[in-house]
């Protein structure tokens, strides 16, 4: 069960950066059905990189990936390569719900002391690498599959082919071909995934399946994002939550703050951070004019953040939308102890640690808004597969009706290429030469 | 060594939002110089907050921690009790530069999962619990520290007193007695030093002395900082990159980007984060007028970000500086190796993953200018103790640079009593009903 609670955004709290959500709502009825329409209508076509609202409905892929995990029993340590949408799903998924004894690694830079302390510590005979790259060309994803493959060579020989699954695009690119030629493992990502938007697809689910996440939960969550997504406005939560984002931008503020009440999703924002700035920060709209779209999403931690952050969320510019996720239930909580010679923390003996989390997620937000500054909150029953399947579904869902609300498009991401081709040039990439004369010539080299 | 790069700044390159640094160095040198002044002059008094600037001095303390750690080569675990500026700065140093075999974990939330996880992972007998909490009230490090108290004394009876380390003032505050009170070894935080800015203390050292961080080479480096902080404004590196910040906020650039190219540095945002915010983001100056002050700092890891957060920065709205730390030389790298069957790749074989991380740095910061977005970088000549001990000390005279110009105090954090009170309403503490019942009367219980 998720629900949204939005009574810190009420301008009688929190003044003129404030909402009268209710009132939004009725005057953006069309417009926001008009934006689900239009995305329900477009899924179809796969240029359209909708396919992430369908992959929740196909069990079929899901059985396959724990078909493959319980032919594996023998991994102990289960390597991600992958960087950006291939590695941020399932690091968040799994930092929330993972259970042992599988090890889930993430390579996602191309550093060499952390790559050589990893190859270390590893037993090849132990460990499974999954390369995940949808084109089979991200240089930091590819540079250490060779690295990784070459580890694995040295070590079992021809075995090294039992210890390496692939996840790429059903035909594009070079790893599809190097698969089918080695015969490998390989796993789909489906053509009109895109990365940020994968985490359903074998791109996140063959990973958690290793550390034993419950994925038909996490797929029911996600389907009943999808369910709210059809709805009216008046009950259409992610129009609802996209309405809330997209009239306060338009009032100026242009920081985005993502901040769960949790360690276990610490790094929930990072996914939200990837999904929320790649999609909307965008120099031109669908009709070709300079829009210079997108907030910056900031990443936060309650209640860690309170003592890092919050000073500033109170008492800086009022610049600031703060996305809260609190929890009505503990999976399983401890008791504060007593303990003689420390009686001046009374107040916290014989409570419960989920008590001082709850209040203390409470007592921030109502602190916003006493210093004005607006904040709504994710309130979910529990921390489980399902409802965080559907929070997350739901934060894809939010992104997408932004990007039709701001005329845009959502799935493209055409402002890294230029950086990947000065990185090209810099590595002396052939039929690069030109671009990296022209960068010699301006001091880069 | 540590230099500033500069060159994106140059508004030749990033139009309106750039910065002719050298015009302004001319321009500022009296306003930055007189910073300087009021700064070293008030260091001496301990109401200021200043005592930062001389713990790097103080190597008795360095030798205090040191020999603790030699007398307890028992211990297997250390765990850090502590939030914020307890928890930040020898996370980051320990990411960067620990070396095992002790095992370091932070306890910087409330969430009970998480602890009872690391609570049954856990050996006591082979554990240390060090507490830090400058004040001893800090509600969530002393919930923690009442719960593994009561597991070491359940597991150790009255052995527990030989597992716990207390860091916290010399005199104020309930844990100092207390430590007295049963013997324990105890460590001190300097009156005149805030959490944020207390990494060179035992805050900091004792838990890096114990993962092997060469700490005198980091203090020395921070000594190198402050060196530089005493010079004029065309050597006064500090100076400098607090003018770049000034001068490009008043253009109004509100947000700021930290990002270092090192999966080593991936928790050097998170410190930064917190000294940035909660030192710069004030409601009012030192004259007591509202400025409602600050830049949201943001954090980035390159290259893993620019499959995340780069898109945003190059094709988004003009609000940000970016910060980059890039290095010269790395510590030990590795070849990227040739592979039979991905010749596709061909530009990466033979190639070193240092040398692909460091044309990715140079690529992307070149492809930012291209887009306008104005940024500059600190090079280090090596990730070592010495050159993070300097940047880090950098960015503390950065901060406190700022603050004094400004006009504001960046040493207080009055922004986060409020959020306090209220949780000690919610908790049912003595004293707070009345503030409970104006909670219950907005709704919130």
């Amino acid at each position: 069960m998720l629900r949204l609670d939005l009574s810190n955004l009420d301008p009688r709290r929190v003044g003129a950066q404030g909402l009268d959500f209710a009132e939004a709502l009725r005057e953006e009825k069309e417009r926001l059905e008009a934006a689900r329409d239009a995305l329900w209508g477009r899924r179809g076509d796969a240029a359209e990189f909708l396919g992430w609202i369908d992959v929740p409905e196909d069990t079929e892929a899901v059985r396959n990936v724990l078909r493959y995990r319980q032919a594996n029993a023998w991994v102990e340590d289960f390597v991600v390569l992958g960087i950006g949408g291939s590695a941020l799903g399932a690091q968040a998924v799994s930092a929330a719900l993972g259970k042992g004894p599988v090890r889930l690694h993430f390579v996602d830079n191309v550093e060499p002391e952390p790559i050589l302390e990893l190859l270390r510590a590893l037993d090849p005979r132990k460990t499974l690498v999954n390369v995940i790259s949808k084109s089979g060309s991200t240089a930091e994803t590819m540079a250490a599959f060779l690295a990784f493959r070459r580890w694995l060579e040295d070590a079992l020989g021809a075995g090294w082919k039992e210890h390496v699954a692939v996840t790429t695009d059903p035909a594009r690119g070079i790893l599809r071909p190097y698969a089918q030629a080695e015969g490998l493992a390989a796993f789909e990502v489906p053509p009109a995934v895109g990365g940020r938007f994968s985490v359903t697809c074998p791109v996140g689910t063959l990973p958690l399946a290793f550390v034993g996440v419950d994925l038909e939960a996490f797929l029911a969550g996600c389907r009943k994002a999808n369910e709210t997504a059809q709805a009216g406005a008046e009950a259409n939560l992610p129009a609802q939550t996209a309405l809330v984002h997209d009239r306060l931008s338009r009032k100026g503020l242009n920081v985005n703050v993502f901040m769960p009440y949790s360690t276990r999703l610490r790094y929930l924002p990072d996914w939200f951070v990837q999904l929320h700035d790649e999609s909307l920060g965008k120099a031109v709209n669908r009709a070709g004019e300079e829009v210079r779209t997108g907030t910056t999403a900031v990443r936060a931690i309650g209640t860690t953040d309170q003592h890092a952050q919050v000073q500033l969320f109170r008492e800086g510019p009022h610049d600031k939308l703060i996305t809260l996720v609190r929890l009505e239930e503990a999976t399983e909580d401890l008791e504060i102890p007593a303990v003689a010679g420390l009686e001046a923390l009374d107040y916290l003996f014989g409570r419960s640690f989920f008590e001082l989390l709850s209040a203390e997620a409470k007592a921030t937000a109502h602190a916003l808004a006493k210093a004005q500054q607006p904040n709504f909150a994710f309130v979910l029953e529990r921390l489980d597969a399902y409802t965080l399947g559907w929070l997350m579904q739901h934060l894809m869902w939010q992104t997408a009706f932004l990007g039709e609300l701001w005329g845009i498009d959502a799935f493209n991401q055409p402002g890294v290429e230029l950086g990947k081709e000065y990185t090209y040039a810099l590595m002396g990439r052939k039929g690069y030469e030109p671009l990296a004369e022209e960068l010699k010539a301006e001091g880069v080299e």
